[in-house]
């Protein structure tokens, strides 16, 4: 002990300072001379953790629930204030981790949604930690910086960082070990058969964390969710369970954090069907009927079977035969023909890389290709439909299906082509197998996550996955929790939850938390404009309960009522930031509730981790034992154009929409397909309730346009286009990767922050 | 025992038939009916082979080393031939684990490298059992078809079948827990600091696995090579691995075989290139000097720093300084301008999918992309110059250089664009990090396996990875024996592992097996053409020694000189064939021991698994204990043109070469640039020794034409094209994914065969 005493002793004269501040304030940074700092951070194993030790720490602060905080101490430092900041202890860990040689060196730690994702996509490669989602801007790499002046602690303590090996995590949650398919240490797949297993088992409580509409750096929801499961189960000792999104790789430029594969296999799944539609046209235009029949159910020891795939495109075809043989030349012909009209083919190809000069290319030119060139383009993968289907599915069955009606394009006699008219949705099936089954990780505090799907948030739902959550209620109990999220603000990703994923999964929430920053609030109360690179006005610096008060009133009051909307209790999370003041926490609070919400409370996880989100946890258990009684917005039988107004006006504030004639054609088309009963799912910009970006809090007496509408068949959505949406992002003059190194020796990852 | 010992009498009366015949013979047969069933297959569990059960089935043939065989057993039937093809035992094998309602139904089991490879890697993804190399021609497989009547035996029983856990396997051989990364229960990568561990550890015997000029069918070189790895663990009781190559997915219609995502890795590094060149050259085109240079030197706190990857190229621009504010404009300009000439660009895009509409493509038609269209295309992952450094890297330090070195185009004043250059290398080493780990399998005798990397033959040098060799050498120990396989001919394949592979690792193989069979050996002597989906002529099926003669004294001579050009001795390998006569296989064995080899045996392993391959086994193990002395053909420091006419004129038999003006002025180009010594990877078809594909046995008189040369600076070699290569393979008009299903409840996947 005496030795680990000495330790410690090392380790308060070798602590950590972490404080937020703009990218032009970071500087060297000594400890104590930097009225900035207000972390100080010193990293021990819980083995050292004695009485004797925590008094010789003496903390500042009572050490409840220390033993359950196993990332890092609150001590007495010669700073004023105190506390463990999470990044901050990422970071260290990271150190630790990535480089021993970090002694007295600056890091920069970004924030923000996107780069904490990266940041804890990092630990994921290396430890299987869990990652956020991460957004579409880059840039936002370089903002919101966060200063670590961070040392080396001893090499056994920082073992002690290691997040437990995932067969414990899964027996301490109840799974069996053959429902786990081991990844490395730290990442498994969990087999659906569970479902069946606790099939008997009620579930937990369903809580959804979505947001008021965010500035362009994101408000945290991502890490209010995870801090929520960490104050329930650490603190309140409740079973609980996060469900996140998987993120694009494509952001952090490609990065191969593969996870556990899912988004290789749908990139392989639909980049198949890409490949299977311009292979058939070829075919198709150098072959006749009958070489074309001869070849698709060709003479098997000559014997000709239809395969399943092929009946059931002849069910299609109202052509009730199974026998080859009696089909009339005209049946051949119907059936052996998908007549794709290359000018409407919607199915785009994927890569999970930011590749601009991919949107729009032309494809088929070389000479063997026979000329049949024509113009399309790639997406990222994320936003592949199948990527949409992965989170909707409720079971294998059901993706099969959903798979197979994926429509990719129109015949010249305008009738649909199917994912299962190319024969292909079984081979599809097959390649999902195993991206079906949700990935179970760790938060940093050692509570259980499923990171499943992330689809987009505009042209898709932007929701994890229906499976996840479902294996998570069972998992939880009872009195469990399990806290879901929905990506942009709640107009846009809870209303996509209400109604679209709950009803494919027809499970029903108990709980909706809304998270507001008194940064985002201002913003909506009148404040200056906020933008990635830049340093935030002082406006935000500084305190004013005007702009606070301003943005209560509008946007956050205008959120709250959509969730009301849908029957839901609404549980607002304030995301406190170090610049904000008590009266502008007070203030929101104060108005929250003066506008319907069940409490409203702030948050410090950002801070304190688990402990920082005790309140909330509080306040979340209460209104889930309230009565709910949760209502979809619209019936599924309006007609289109009925439910995009429902949800323009009752959602948006919109006085009306307008439909382009593209739009109107488009949906008279889908109707007559018979798809007018899908649900809708709007794609809009997150950054306004309305369709302009820079019209903030809550406007009203605008006409929403309606510029195009598209289907996703096979997700079951219809998605009107408000605005054009990129579905490829691009590479910024000098990305990331620049930094990125990899010690050949140690094999430790260098510059990713 | 009483109710298991019934279970094999109901066994015995519900027995596999397997037989091999051409498409046209297949059909529904019954038990005991059919002349040509030569298969007789009982699938019993270990447990159950107790000396009286052994008694009751009364084998035909002694039992020596049963127990070693645990696939299947030989037993009496009412037929006059008995084996235990591995073929049906795989058949068997699936059906019992995919199609439990598979009774009495007839299963295609294609035959020839590439569809064996298929069965295989069908195995892999429920059972993590080995692959084997597929070939690039979906059309083979509907060919060389094997029939097997199988009925699905109990399931206890089936359960006998599946391998043993990989970390049971790694504990066998001698690897640390610490020293494997699992990937579910059969797949495992192996990390390279076992090299550093066993460093005084000697190496075992090194074999190569060659073979003679096949047929368009594949003659069987990868079951040589299991097969003979069975026969030394399993028989001569001496350590022994296998190391093969990664199938591509391409083949297997973009099936998501991904193994533990190796060639994902290399398909997002590969993409990350390509993104990073067409976004620098459009950043390029729109900033200044200065802007660009801020960009990419950011101030961070105030401070520009260079990274190391940008110091770098300063360095190789002969700028040696370190302080960005020191830079002349001048310097700046050259810094911050890679001025890529866009018609120079030599990286492809890749997938890993048949998309022969990628073949030809022109990129950056969206309006974003300010009009700086060019045209490109798409590779197969496989084909990527990361996949052959990935196969010739010795350690991660050397991967890591050979990724910096890539060449990906040509400036507009001539000077070469490295990977390095786009500031990308250190992204692609941490994207490569995991792939640089072989991958531990095991065979269907449970013998350790690598499955590592699998480059083009033609384009590259179409070898399986350094490392998994060296790891494999140091596991097996100095008695022990690591066979591994070359791609195509010993003319092609041989004569690259050696003057490309070996010299990259500085191993020397002890033996090189050289597989032939009479089908390749009558071709060479003048039979009829041999081609992929019609039945064979006769002269493949009836005993005829003057072709098989005229085979063995043109092109299995010519193969064991051009081993022998290196110094090594040759052990011919026959793989028997069922309708291979005991006269044409004497008469092989004669010629090739008149023609200077070792030894030359013949292989059954096809139809008896490990035993049928122990001859083999000792024959490899006599000639591994006689000395070898290893030389390459050729010194790097010839000039280019030298080297390949060496190449051509003593490994192919060629009267010269001939250079096309393109040719000539690429040379140039390439000495200048100072890539002279380069070694040589000849492009040439592998069904001629020559470039002619329908010149068979030992053609000589000709001139190799050398159409255009080419080189992979990061692979380290020039490859000399010799016609045209395809490296994106299409769909046919059938692809196999008709067929291809997953049973939504019991998981299983049906319609592979």
């Amino acid at each position: 002990f005496s030795s680990l005493y000495s330790q410690i002793e090392l380790n308060i004269t070798q602590i950590c300072l972490a404080k937020e501040c703009s990218e032009d304030e970071v500087s060297e940074t000594k400890l104590n001379e930097d009225p900035k700092v207000h972390g100080i951070y010193l990293h021990l194993p819980p083995a050292s953790l004695t009485s004797r030790v925590l008094n010789t720490l003496k903390p500042e602060k009572d050490i409840d629930g220390i033993s359950d905080l196993n990332m890092g101490r609150l001590v007495r430092g010669d700073l004023s204030k105190v506390f463990v900041p999470p990044r901050a202890s990422a970071v260290l860990d990271l150190l630790e981790k990535h480089d021993a040689s970090s002694e007295g060196k600056t890091i920069l730690l970004v924030g923000g949604e996107g780069s904490f994702g990266l940041t804890l996509q990092c630990l994921i490669e290396k430890n299987g930690m869990v990652a956020l989602k991460s957004n579409w801007n880059s840039k936002s790499l370089q903002r919101q910086v966060c200063l670590c002046l961070c040392v080396c602690v001893d090499i056994e303590i920082s073992r002690a960082q290691k997040p437990k090996p995932v067969d414990q995590l899964a027996e301490q949650i109840g799974l069996l070990p053959e429902e786990l398919e081991a990844y490395g240490r730290s990442k498994a797949k969990v087999q659906l058969s569970l479902l069946n297993r606790l099939h008997a088992q009620p579930d937990g409580k369903y809580v959804l964390v979505a947001g008021i509409t965010p500035t362009p750096l994101g408000e945290g929801k991502s890490t209010v969710t995870i801090g929520l499961v960490q104050a329930l189960s650490a603190h309140l000792k409740l079973n609980s369970f996060a469900c996140l999104r998987q993120p694009s790789q494509g952001p952090t430029f490609g990065f191969n954090l593969h996870l556990t594969g899912d988004i290789h296999a749908i990139t392989a799944a639909n980049n198949l069907v890409a490949a299977a539609i311009d292979a058939r046209i070829l075919h198709e235009s150098t072959q006749s009927d009958k070489a074309l029949f001869s070849r698709l159910v060709p003479s098997v020891s000559g014997v000709r079977k239809f395969s399943p795939i092929q009946i059931s495109r002849l069910r299609r075809l109202g052509i009730n035969k199974t026998e080859p043989a009696s089909l009339t030349p005209q049946e051949v012909h119907t059936f052996v023909r998908l007549d794709l009209d290359p000018s409407k083919i919607t199915w785009q190809r994927v890569v999970d890389t930011n590749d601009r000069f991919l949107r729009k290319i032309t494809v088929g030119q070389a000479s063997t290709e026979k000329g049949l060139i024509r113009e399309t383009g790639f997406d990222i993968a994320v936003a592949s439909e199948i990527m949409a289907i992965l989170a909707l599915a409720d079971s294998l069955e059901d993706m099969k299906n959903r798979l197979a009606r994926m429509v990719v394009g129109t015949s010249r006699s305008g009738q649909p082509v199917t994912a299962e008219d190319l024969g292909v949705s079984g081979a599809l099936a097959v390649l999902m197998k195993d991206a079906i089954k949700p990935t179970l990780m760790q938060t940093l505090e050692g509570t259980p996550v499923f990171v499943h799907a992330g689809p987009f948030a505009n042209i898709a739902h932007g929701n994890s996955s229906v499976l996840a959550d479902k294996l998570a209620l069972k998992l939880v109990g009872r009195d469990g929790f399990v806290v879901t999220e929905a990506g942009f603000g709640a107009d846009i990703g809870m209303e996509k939850f209400f109604n679209i994923k709950c009803r494919a999964s027809g499970l029903r929430p108990n709980v909706v938390v809304l998270v507001a920053t008194v940064r985002a609030l201002k913003m909506h109360g009148g404040g200056p404009n906020v933008s990635a690179g830049t340093p935030l006005p002082k406006e935000y610096i500084d305190e004013n309960v005007d702009l606070v008060a301003g943005g209560c009133y509008s946007n956050l009051r205008k959120q709250i009522q959509i969730a009301h909307l849908f029957g839901m209790p609404v549980v607002v999370a304030l995301n406190v930031f170090r610049t904000d003041t008590q009266a502008e926490i007070d203030l929101v609070c104060q108005i929250a509730k003066e506008c319907g919400a069940s409490d409203a409370v702030p948050c410090y996880h950002w801070a304190q981790g688990g402990r920082g989100s005790i309140e909330l946890a509080q306040a979340v258990n209460e209104a889930a034992n309230t009565p709910s009684n949760f209502q979809f917005l619209y019936h599924l039988e309006m007609p289109i154009v009925e439910k995009i107004r429902v949800i323009a006006q009752k959602v948006y504030g919109a006085e009306d929409i307008e439909l382009s004639p593209e739009a109107k054609a488009k949906i008279d088309y889908y109707n007559q397909q018979g798809y007018g009963s899908l649900p809708i799912c709007m794609a809009k910009t997150h950054l306004s309730l309305s369709h302009m970006p820079d019209k903030k809090g809550a406007p009203t007496g605008f006409v929403l346009p309606i510029r195009d509408v598209r289907a996703s068949i096979g997700a079951g959505f219809i998605y009107p286009l408000v605005g054009t949406m990129s579905t490829m992002p691009g590479l910024p003059t000098r990305p990331c990767f620049y930094d990125i190194d990899l010690d050949p020796v140690t094999e430790e990852i260098t510059g990713l922050f």
